[in-house]
């Protein structure tokens, strides 16, 4: 039977009735890749859950399906949001293949092109005001609120319904809950929606054990390590770049009900693990989705492993979606020879010995 | 039963033996995505094989693991290209992931950074040669016939055999084989590896059917179409932005046996497709990739159609992979409002009446 999309999959545990469309860009049903060579590096069962592989290249594409389903359910035309990266794409692209329009609200400062390229390409129509993110949230609260738009934002509660399916396929692949399940943290919705999936999948009887759940903010934005909002949060993830996230108390709950806590990693711990994962495993995600692996090593320095656990660290994100860090983290300018086949070895051989190439 | 991979799930078909790793991304398994909207537009049963969704962001995944792995397999430790695109990404993705070296040769004119920053994120040595594409060709071949390091351009035999699992996936997920295979051609290797795969599932009593092969060049690319190498093939679908095709013969011969055809689009054509199926069906693929349904359009205009044959399309690469023309297709600037609700629903209703949003 071929992969039918996340609300077929899994409507039993879906808000999905008869009148919900099944729509899908065949999303979910990304892989779980063993971590074969950093296994054996750090003395666990490491698997990567990677989500860079969603249709729009991220995890959001999970929750959207779902949220634009019930708009459609509910009569809705258009959908909205406030975001300027991975939510837009992922609203847009399921706007265009359920017939809504899509409106993205955005705040008019550093308007970075490169990011709402993607969700200017499924044809949602940007609006960019004079105010900060904030305040687009705001507006986006106030028009849906009065207006028959539908609002697309995390505090959708469809968002997480989607996002737990996630951890539905953890287990279905691993064949059971992983010990650890280490996630970045940036709004929250992400770490709240896998504990809620793993929840339910446990009650339902599809997994005998709980996995202690371990969220990684980064650390220029760790407001809930901090335990209070920060007001201008920086980091080069910019995927978890956020002061103040939306669902920070069942984030809370969902380290202490497991027995796991949310922790933080620096940005050269983001950067050092990015590049790891690529090459040393070939798999290439954003930033953002490097915290989640920083966080591990981090853990393992501080001797949270015995050794032998089974860990999935979510990847959420594909590295293709930032392709400035990719440029500015790779060595700036390729070796310049001569054309034959001498001049070649002999850079070969230089590579070799500054890299062990 | 979780996927294991294209070796491990085809390695009957595969020349896989007790000696081959089964080297994996978990590659493959992309999704075959009915295209609701234009199905209807075409009177046609459409669907897209999203070959976007391996993991380095092309269909060249399939061909470098089973590249690699033989590499692994007769002890090599360095492979070797030359390329500036997505089969330096997917040799240095593999490379990593199999612990060997990865080297790529290309030409030292117009080195597009962006281009190069995923294979080089993956660890891959980048030596730039005072000579043209075609000579660092070349040069790959002098070095490898030479010294133990394996050449995995497409020359190397392994390629096609990976790739032709595409055709595999086509057959098991729609159930059947497709009357028509549309697909981009620029080294023409992928339509020859489809080919060969229809036809071996064919002969294995997987299919009853065979699909008639439709391959479309781009227009400023289409050395085959003409009959004649094109020296300096310009189209600004850079992935097959090929002028002298590899595997010309066994494409050729795809579209005799098929009873198909090797036809070209314009530019023009494959970026309106590109657009239509990101606005249209949610699809963000690249411009190379839009070919075929570019080319299923030009063929439904010159009514090669009957009406309700099932037709699939093969995307081969991701659109975040040249967010470049993603970036100059899209309009140049948000519109800017006050930050109120009226000033925005202003924005909206203006949106509406320029574009029916």
């Amino acid at each position: 039977m071929p992969y039918e999309g996340l609300l077929q999959t899994y409507k039993e545990y879906l808000p999905v009735n008869d009148q919900t469309p099944l729509l899908t860009l065949k999303e979910g049903n990304t892989p779980l890749i063993r971590a074969e060579n950093l296994s054996e590096e750090l003395g666990i069962d490491l698997h990567f859950k990677f989500e860079g592989l969603n249709p729009t290249g991220s995890f959001k594409d999970r929750g959207m399906v779902m949220a634009v389903a019930k708009a459609m359910e509910e009569g809705s035309r258009t959908i909205m949001c406030a975001s300027t990266g991975n939510t837009s794409a992922a609203a847009a692209a399921y706007a265009a293949r359920g017939g809504l329009n899509c409106i993205v609200i955005i705040p008019n400062n550093n308007i970075a092109l490169g990011k709402l390229a993607q969700a200017m390409i499924y044809g949602a129509k940007v609006i960019a005001i004079d105010g900060n993110f904030d305040r687009a949230l705001e507006i986006v609260r106030e028009i849906t609120a009065k207006h028959p738009i539908t609002l697309v934002n995390s505090v959708n509660p469809y968002r997480i319904e989607g996002q737990k399916t996630a951890a539905f396929e953890v287990v279905d692949q691993l064949g059971k809950a992983p010990d650890v399940l280490a996630i970045p943290v940036g709004n929250a919705g992400n770490i709240s929606a896998y504990w809620k999936g793993f929840k339910e999948y446990h009650a339902a009887g599809k997994a005998a054990s709980l996995p202690k759940m371990l969220g990684f903010e980064a650390e220029g934005a760790m407001a809930i390590v901090k335990g209070e909002p920060i007001p201008n949060p920086e980091t080069v993830a910019t995927a978890i770049r956020i002061g103040n996230p939306a669902s920070w108390k069942t984030a809370v709950a969902a380290a202490e009900e497991s027995r796991g806590q949310i922790n933080y990693v620096t940005d050269g711990e983001i950067l050092e693990a990015y590049r790891k994962i690529a090459s040393r495993e070939g798999i290439f995600a954003e930033p953002g989705s490097a915290a989640s692996i920083a966080g591990v090593y981090k853990m393992k320095r501080e001797g949270y492993f015995k050794g032998g656990e089974s860990v999935v660290c979510v990847l959420t994100g594909h590295g293709l979606k930032d392709p400035n860090i990719a440029i500015s983290t790779v060595q700036s300018e390729p070796l310049v020879v001569s054309d034959t086949e001498s001049a070649v070895m002999e850079a070969i051989a230089k590579l070799e010995g500054a890299a062990q190439v």
